[in-house]
């Protein structure tokens, strides 16, 4: 496990401008979004995809970092003063209280673009790589506007709870580990419980997350359940494959029972 | 040329969400953004270069998607309040006017993402293709933040100008050309050809829109010479090439005489 953080850090090093890039408040700010405090679960969730579909974790590490990328851009836009108006992120200034709205709105805009360069440096179905981030990408603008139609109030249906939280959250753990499997040329089958997986812990996440935070739509005793629920049933999707699964099975009971 | 244009129209008609897509104001966002208005400049250059390099023109559909739909995004972007706060775009209410700034940012994002799932469905070098978009996308954001620092003043010196040219325009009539070209399998030797075409085209453009909006950086003599040797030198750039050059050759000439 340290060993897929220290890959997915030098990694995303290499891959965002640096030193020469104009103009430097660019390359500044995407790193900015990038560097410091995450928990870069969605990359690790890529790599370990790689491996439990019976490749390596060096197949998927250029998906791996698209995908890290590509959750750093959504959170640059989801902080603008338009949207949820945050002025800080992971316990530092958000992209625009730091370098300014029109800043923000280009370096996340060149981030995203940034995120399918990577995609495509897939070793294997590069083209069908980028298709999967992209209709992800899609899917997590529809979960982040209905949330805020959700915010704005009016009954917030069940209906309307499960489309947020399989789009705004689930989409980018399912492209994470599609992408993973398709880098390792998996199988159409074992992509398809990757994915199966992936949205069961997705929604394992963000259930736990509305406990974590107090604002479940449902009870606790409910949300409880559900938390365990679907990660029993991410644990489960995992039969079958032909790689090495245990980081996957080990990562969805860390992350039902983490306390932030 | 009217052959070009519905190609266009209807691929970009089928690409773009439509009924049933849900959260729907995403879907009428993004069609308000790409439908009525275009000249459809960069998609065109996509189709013809394709010919010009020897291809056909419906092997470069879905990259002249790709570029026309990852245009509008920037446009949708660079109206925003926190830019350059436009109310008004192509004779009809900017998106952000018309659906409000969260849904403008959002629609945006998931027009970027589209583009370059349209980009992947090349159906030759996808990866490159891709690469293509993504490194003239970030070029796009490059130059648009040096644009802003010339608009709040300070000296605009000719290397900024030339900068802010190379990137905010000609980036994207170079990625439509290139893309044409690789999506119809050309040979590297005329990719280059058809990228050095495409960067003067994209220069002699800029130019020609300074003198029509009166506000070049050079005196009006200057600038109409630099439209001439631009534009010459774009149609100097197509000799060589296997296909028929007479569409780019003869836009490249229109585009010089053009009156809005």
């Amino acid at each position: 496990m340290a060993g897929y953080l220290e890959m997915i850090e030098a990694a995303l090093d290499a891959a965002l401008p640096g030193e020469g890039f104009r103009p430097a408040v660019v390359a500044e700010a995407m790193r900015w979004a990038v560097e410091g405090g995450g928990k870069r679960i969605r990359p690790q969730i890529c790599l370990a995809s790689a491996v439990a579909a019976g490749g390596c974790a060096e197949d998927a590490l250029m998906p791996a970092c698209a995908i890290e990328v590509l959750h750093s851009f959504t959170l640059v836009h989801d902080d603008l003063p338009a949207m949820d108006n945050d002025t800080v992120r992971r316990g530092k200034a958000s992209v625009w209280a730091k370098f300014g709205e029109a800043n923000a709105i280009l370096a996340g805009d060149a981030l995203q673009a940034l995120a399918f360069d990577l995609a495509a440096r897939s070793p294997r179905n590069a083209a069908a790589v980028v298709a999967e981030l992209a209709t992800r990408a899609v899917g997590v603008v529809r979960g982040q506007v209905e949330d805020l139609a959700l915010a704005r109030g009016g009954g917030a249906s069940a209906d309307m709870v499960d489309f947020v939280y399989e789009h705004k959250t689930a989409d980018l753990f399912m492209a994470s580990a599609v992408m993973g499997a398709l880098a390792a040329g998996a199988a159409e089958e074992h992509v398809e419980r990757l994915r199966r997986f992936a949205l069961k812990l997705g929604l394992a996440f963000q259930y736990e997350d509305d406990l974590l935070d107090g604002d479940s739509p449902y009870a606790r005793d409910v949300t409880e359940r559900l938390v365990r629920e679907t990660t029993a049933a991410a644990i489960e999707a995992l039969k079958g494959l032909p790689g090495d699964t245990s980081f996957l099975a080990s990562l969805a009971e860390r992350l039902a029972r983490r306390k932030m």
